[in-house]
């Protein structure tokens, strides 16, 4: 946290190696390039609309001294979260921060100002075609709250939502698309409320051969709709509810994932006890929440609709 | 240029205004407001993404303090372009201008940087249906070269195409769609080189009564890709560098348009002989380098089109 030294022989070598990682991760994978390209489209002004590894011909022009530069200004203690997670408690625990970290003097950082997304007036879409593609595939992603943006209480009841519509194989949408109709191969939903900015709720699905994806979304389309006009049943909610509780049950069982969860939850401002209440949170959740919920989010003008086609070798 | 006095008497009712003007000229016009949202998608990364005007959330948080830190960043004598247009000469002008501009010292102003625009690699499209809108429209724009950014060797020649193609009356685009068949009440093509950042060219065609925004853009599309395939004829080519320096003779015929003309040429680090040159320019642009710049910039990976769609009153 403080006496760093950066040499051009440490930080360009560095600089190469995230650049391969851009390219084996998006610039390479088509899915990639498209999701970065939807995500600069869903939002109009918030920051998360660009990629967080960086624009590729920004990375190549990154210099020590803008490592430095970041360093000074962001790694600073008052600004850091120490998570520990292991057999030890705060007696034994406390002391040993306070003499490692404790000399490190506080030091003035940035406020955290963040702009405000505009609204969003009109439904997006966007085609990618490649050659490295072979089976289509289309993604449906709406600007939604998160625990600490926008409607902020809605953000229990959108998780139950993607997990009762398109959480697992046993989801709506799931059943409707890949098993009862042999529409599609793949076919979910998802949803992040983890964010300090606006979260996203997104759907995703791939159309069988033989199969297109105009099909596959006019289904996709049709259970949206219908899920905005009915509802969920009581016991989607309840099963849901139940998964939700045994997934989070089981990133309890090791040390690293409550860690994690902890450490971000603090940095975007959230409290140990907001997650120590999620359970209670989720359970409470009830099914006119998830139908307010989801027609609040679930707006087309909101949306951003990515297609990737394959395209025939010339 | 120095000595500005700021007070929030002054600077309140102000901002009111510029309110005010964002609902008049935006927030209470459908196709300012798809455009706005339009231009969002259409860089990924560069400001010109942004609303001049600004987002009407911000504007509303603008303060005397901002005003005045944009004055003095901003306001400096070597910052600034003076223009006289009239009966004068540079002789009687010089003294003047010391004169009066001559004792106002330079400062520091920031650097002019702007971020570069990362690749274009999806098709995008977006809809916005609106109860104020009586007729369905299209626009299709694409990233482009400028006279300052990318490929400018071709910003003449664009000009020249944007002329043939949807330039007036007699253009291809507005023979095809709104005269030899009634498709369209309106249709044509623009293109702006005046910019620092990257350029933009676009269509724009109004279905008429009865005939579908599908219908239209279908024979929009049919135009480019003829157009991309066989190229402009010559004739063609030579009556729209015709209309382009007659409409530039008629443009010089006034006081305040070649003033305007050159300094805005000058504030995107453009010369006088630069502009003096334009007509020479557009006459040597040959067919060949029209066919070159609409290949190189009529790409669908590089387009955002965008549909405005009348919604029934419920």
């Amino acid at each position: 946290m403080v006496n760093l030294e950066l040499t051009d022989a440490v930080v360009l070598p560095e600089r190469d190696v995230i650049l391969e990682e851009r390219s084996q991760v998006v610039d390479n994978r088509p899915s990639s390039q498209l999701g970065e390209q939807a995500r600069a489209m869903l939002y109009q002004h918030y920051p998360y609309r660009l990629p967080v590894i960086g624009w590729r011909h920004e990375i190549q022009k990154f210099t020590r001294e803008d490592a430095l530069t970041w360093y000074r200004r962001h790694y600073a203690p008052n600004n850091a979260i120490l998570v520990v997670a292991g057999d030890v408690d705060v007696a034994r625990l406390k002391p040993l921060a306070e003499k490692h970290f404790g000399p490190i003097p506080a030091r003035a950082v940035p406020e955290r100002w963040r702009p405000e997304e505009p609204p969003a007036r009109a439904a997006r879409r966007l085609t990618m075609k490649s050659e490295q593609v072979g089976t289509a595939s289309l993604s449906r992603t709406y600007q939604a709250p998160s625990y600490r943006y926008g409607d902020s209480g809605q953000a229990y009841a959108l998780q139950v939502l993607a997990e009762l519509f398109g959480g697992s194989t046993t989801s709506r949408l799931y059943r409707q698309m890949v098993i009862d109709q042999p529409l599609a191969t793949s076919s979910g939903a998802y949803y992040d409320a983890s964010t300090l900015g606006p979260g996203s709720f997104g759907f995703y699905t791939s159309p069988r051969q033989g199969r297109t994806v105009e099909e596959a979304e006019a289904v996709l389309d049709a259970a949206i709709e219908k899920l905005l006009a009915d509802g969920p049943t009581e016991d989607e909610v309840a099963r849901a509810k139940q998964r939700l509780a045994a997934a989070a049950a089981f990133a309890r069982d090791s040390l690293r994932g409550p860690a994690q969860a902890l450490g971000a939850a603090l940095a975007i401002g959230r409290t140990i006890e907001d997650v120590e209440a999620w359970p209670k949170r989720i359970e409470a959740v009830t099914r006119d929440e998830v139908v307010a919920a989801a027609k609040a989010v679930l707006k087309p003008e909101a949306s951003v609709t990515a297609i990737l086609l394959p395209k025939p070798t010339s």
